[in-house]
C-alpha cells in the first residue's frame, strides 16, 4: 500500500479480493473537519448508521484550525444580517460569488448555495452554532471580537463594488479571539454524541473497495497497524482535506502556490482523500488554483499605506481583501514588494504581526525611504506625491481605493518587505479538487456518477474556485454546506 | 460514438469486442502535422510499417499555418548559429529553457531536448530543411526574410538575460515571407513519400481499441462514414494537435484563455487526440496553461513605445518577446491596455497590422492624449516624464528594458488600443496535455507506461509550459524533436 509517489492515484481494492469483512455500517465518512461532522450529522438524522473514520488523534480537521467565519446571506438576509440593517438578495449574492469565483465558476454550486445559505445559517444556530447580531465594523482579517458579522472579501472594494451592491456576510461565531473554529467543531461534535455517531480516530482511510463496474462498496481503514475492510451498504464521503501539505501534488497541480511559504491546514491534508477518490476513477478540476494571502493588517490603518513593487509603483487598491492583496504580489514582475506606510499607521502592528515581516526601511522623508529600499530614483516620490494629491481629495484616480481608506501619508515613513520568499507570510490553500455535483456524488471524467461515492470539503473543488477572488468564509461555508447535502444524498442511496 | 460533451475522455473500444480488423499494420500515427510526419519518418526508417491517417483533406496540420521557426543550440551551436558567430553551450540554453518553463519545467525533457538540439538541426538538415547561415537582427515577431538565425524570446530582456547569455536560437527555413510552415512540411512530405509511407486523408481517429490490461491494440478510424478497425502490432501515435479549437475544454480547463480573441491553429486542434488518449487511462497536465501573444511589432520601432494599463503605468520592458508581453497584458487589473507611441514610430504598422488594434487617441502633447484616453489626471504624463528623462540617458530604472529601444519619446503622440477582447488580436494556443515520457510513451496518473500508446507535439505537454516565458520556435522544435522520439520509440516495440 506504501508508494513513495505522493501525486498518484490510490488504486482500489477490488471487491472480489475481500474475503472478510471487519466492519459494516451504511455510510463511512473519512475525516471529522467541518464536511466530515456535516455529512455525518445529515446522514445519521436521514436514518444511516455513520460512522466517522478519522486520521489524527482528535477531531476537527483544518477547519478546527480556521477562524470557521461562515459566509452566509441572500433570501432577504440571515437574521444576523438583518439585525444589522442589510437587505440582501439572492441574486446580489449570486453576482458577488460569481464575480469571485471569476471563468471557473461553478454557476450550479453558486446558485444552490445562495439559494439555501439562509436555511444553512437556521440549520447552524439550530444546532447550537451562536451567533451574536451584531457588526463589527473594523476591517480585519478576522474577527478577534464576538460580533457575528463582518465583510470578509471584496464587496467594498474596486472592481466588485461596482458589480454587486456591497453587504456583509461573513458570519462570525460568537466568541472573542481567534475561537471560532474551535468553537463551531466542538458545537457540531455534541450533535454527533447526541446522535451516537462514532468517531474511530487513528484510522486512515487507505483504499476504497470498488467492484468491476465501477461501484464503491466500502474501504479500508488502517488501525493499530492492521488493515481493516470496512463494508460500506450506503457509500464513503471522502472529507479527507486539500492537497496544501503534499509538496508533490503541489509541485505537479499548483506551481504557483510554491512561491507561497505557509501552507494553511493540518498535516492531514495530504490530498490523500483527492487520490482515493481518483483511484476510483475520480476526476479532479480546477487543481492550479488556491487561495493565497498576505494578512497585512491589523491594524486596519496599515490600509491607509501603498503597496509597491520594485519599479515604486502601486499595483492595487489595499482596501482590497487581504487574499487578493497577496495574490497581486505574487503576480508582480520585479523583485521587491514592500508595503509603504506613515509610521503612525503602524501602532498596534507588533501586537498582532501576523505577517511577520521585516522592517526595511524608514525615513524621514520619502526620498530617504526610497534610497534605503533601493528603489529607481523618484519612482517612490512620484508614486507617493501623486496618491498625496489625490488623497487629499479622498480620491484615487489609479487603483480606486475606497475614501475611507484615503488620506495623505507623511513621514516619518517605513517599509515592511512583503517580497514573497523574504519572510512575510503567505498563507496559502488549495481550491481544486474532486469534481463533485452538488449533492457531493464524485465524477468521472465521462461525467458519470460514481456510485458509493461521495466527497465534500476541500477534498473536491466548490464554490471558492480563485485566489484573487477569494472571500474568508467560502471554504468553511462551502465545506459545512456541501458536506450536509453529501450525507443527505448518501443517506437516501 | 457521439457525445454532445466535448470534455469527456473518448471511451475504448475493448479488444474483445472486435470481431473484424480491416486494416493491420505496424505503427497508426494520427495526424500528419510537425509531429505526425516526424514520428512517420523515423518508425518507418527504423523498419516499421507506418501509416498517417489525418482528418483533413491534405496535410500539415498547425505546423504548417504557422512560421515553423524551430528552436535549437547548444553543444557549441548549429551550423547556423557558429556561422553567425554565436558559441552556444548546452548548459547555457538549459538554463534559459528551464527559466521559460518555470515551475512547472520537465527538467528532463528540457534536458534531452537541449543535449540533443544541434543534431536534431543536423537530422533536418539532411531531410532537406533549407536554413540560409545568416541572422536577421531586427525585432521580429517572426522572419520574413529568408534569414537563417533569429531571436525568438526574452533571451535579450530581463529578467531572462540575467539568468543566462542571450543567444539566438530561432531558427528560420530558407524562404522569404511568413512561409516556413508549409516549406517544412512539404520538404518532409517528400521523405514521407521517398519512404512509401501513406497518408490517408479525411480519416477521423475515433477511439483507441484496448484489451483488458489496458495495452493499445489499435485504433477505430472513420473513413467514407465508415469504421474500420485498424490493428496496430507496435503502436499508435497520438499527433493530433491540442484543444485550442474546443471551447468546453478551453472553458473547463484553461479559463484565463479564455479572455484572448484568437485560436492559432487549424480546426483538428478539438482535443480529441488528448480526449482519445485520456479514455485509454493517459493522465493530463499542465492544461491551464497556453501561449497567449500580442503581435505588436513590427514595426520594431514601436518596441520605442510605452505599454500602460489603466493607471497610466508601465508593467512590463517593451522589449520582452510578444508573448511575454501579451501575458502580461492579460495580468493587469484594470480595464484598458494601451500602447502609447511616438508617432514617427509608428511608419510600417500599417503595412502589416497583425495586432489589429484601433488607434484610440492622438495628441500633439501628452496631456491631449492623457485626456482623450481618459486616464487618470496627469498618470500619463509623470509616467512620460519619468520615462524620457532616463531613457535620454539609455536607462529604464523600473523595468529595464534594454539601451537599444530607449529613447525619450516626443509628440504627436499615439496610442493604440491592446485591451483584451477590444479587437487587438490576442493569439493563443494551449500548451497542456498528456503526460508523457521523452520517448513519447503515454502514460497514467499512476505513472506506468500504457503499452502500445504513445503521443507527441501539442497533444502533450511538452517543453514549453508557461505563456509569460514563451519563446517561438519551441513549439515546432518540440514537435518535431518528440515526434522523432516517439517514431523510433514505437518502432522498437
Amino acid at each position: 500500500m506504501t508508494d513513495t509517489d505522493k501525486t498518484k492515484p490510490t488504486k482500489c481494492r477490488k471487491l472480489s479480493d475481500v474475503s472478510e469483512w471487519h466492519k459494516e455500517l451504511d455510510i463511512a465518512v473519512i475525516g471529522s473537519g467541518g464536511a466530515g461532522i456535516c455529512a455525518a450529522i445529515e446522514a445519521k438524522e436521514a436514518g444511516a448508521d455513520v460512522t466517522i473514520f478519522e486520521v489524527a488523534s482528535g477531531y476537527g480537521g483544518s477547519t478546527m484550525m480556521s477562524s470557521a467565519e461562515i459566509y452566509m446571506g441572500g433570501s432577504g438576509g440571515t437574521r444576523v444580517q438583518k439585525a444589522c440593517g442589510y437587505d440582501d438578495s439572492t441574486e446580489n449574492m449570486i453576482k458577488f460569488m460569481t464575480a469571485c469565483a471569476g471563468e471557473q465558476a461553478d454557476h450550479e454550486k453558486i446558485r444552490i448555495y445562495c439559494e439555501n445559505s439562509v436555511s444553512h445559517f437556521d440549520w447552524l444556530v439550530e444546532k447550537g452554532i451562536p451567533f451574536k447580531d451584531s457588526e463589527l465594523k473594523e476591517r480585519a482579517v478576522m474577527a478577534i471580537t464576538d460580533d457575528g458579522l463582518l465583510y470578509t472579501g471584496n464587496e467594498k472594494a474596486w472592481p466588485f463594488n461596482k458589480i454587486a451592491d456591497p453587504v456583509p456576510r461573513g458570519h462570525n461565531l460568537y466568541i472573542e479571539g481567534d475561537n471560532g473554529g474551535p468553537l463551531f467543531i466542538k458545537t457540531l461534535v455534541k450533535e454527533i454524541e447526541r446522535l451516537n455517531i462514532p468517531i474511530e480516530y487513528e484510522s486512515r482511510g487507505l483504499t476504497l473497495i470498488q467492484d468491476e463496474d465501477g461501484a464503491i462498496h466500502g474501504i479500508v481503514i488502517r488501525q493499530d497497524q492492521k488493515e481493516l475492510n470496512v463494508k460500506t451498504r450506503k457509500g464513503v464521503i471522502l472529507c479527507a482535506g486539500g492537497f496544501v501539505m503534499n509538496q508533490d501534488m503541489l509541485k505537479k497541480h499548483a506551481p504557483l502556490l510554491s512561491r507561497c511559504n505557509s501552507p494553511t491546514g493540518n498535516p492531514g491534508d495530504d490530498g490523500s482523500g483527492i487520490r482515493m477518490g481518483m483511484g476510483a476513477g475520480g476526476t479532479t478540476i480546477n487543481m492550479h488554483e488556491g487561495l493565497t494571502t498576505i494578512p497585512f493588517y491589523p491594524p486596519a490603518t496599515l490600509t491607509f499605506g501603498m503597496f509597491i513593487n520594485s519599479a515604486g509603483q502601486r499595483f492595487i487598491n489595499e482596501d482590497s481583501y487581504h487574499s487578493r492583496v497577496g495574490f497581486n504580489c505574487l503576480q508582480q514582475q520585479g523583485d521587491r514588494i514592500y508595503l509603504v506606510f506613515s509610521a503612525d499607521d503602524y501602532k498596534g502592528y507588533e501586537e498582532y504581526n501576523y505577517l511577520g515581516a521585516d522592517i526595511a526601511g524608514t525615513g524621514d522623508t520619502i526620498e530617504e525611504l526610497e534610497q534605503e529600499l533601493e528603489l529607481p530614483p523618484e519612482s517612490l516620490q512620484q508614486t507617493l506625491e501623486y496618491y498625496n494629491k489625490h488623497a487629499a481629495n479622498g480620491e484615487d484616480p489609479k487603483f480606486h481605493k475606497a475614501a475611507e481608506w484615503l488620506k495623505p501619508l507623511k513621514g516619518p515613513y517605513a517599509a515592511m518587505d512583503c517580497t514573497p520568499g523574504r519572510g512575510a507570510m503567505y498563507a496559502m490553500f488549495t481550491l481544486g479538487g474532486l469534481d463533485t455535483l452538488p449533492t457531493g456524488e464524485v465524477l468521472t471524467a465521462d461525467g458519470a456518477v460514481i456510485k458509493g461515492l461521495y466527497a465534500a470539503g476541500r477534498t473536491t473543488a466548490g464554490v471558492p474556485r480563485r485566489g484573487d477572488g477569494y472571500a474568508s468564509g467560502t471554504s468553511v461555508g462551502d465545506v459545512s454546506f456541501f458536506g450536509r447535502l453529501a450525507g443527505k444524498q448518501a443517506a437516501s442511496a
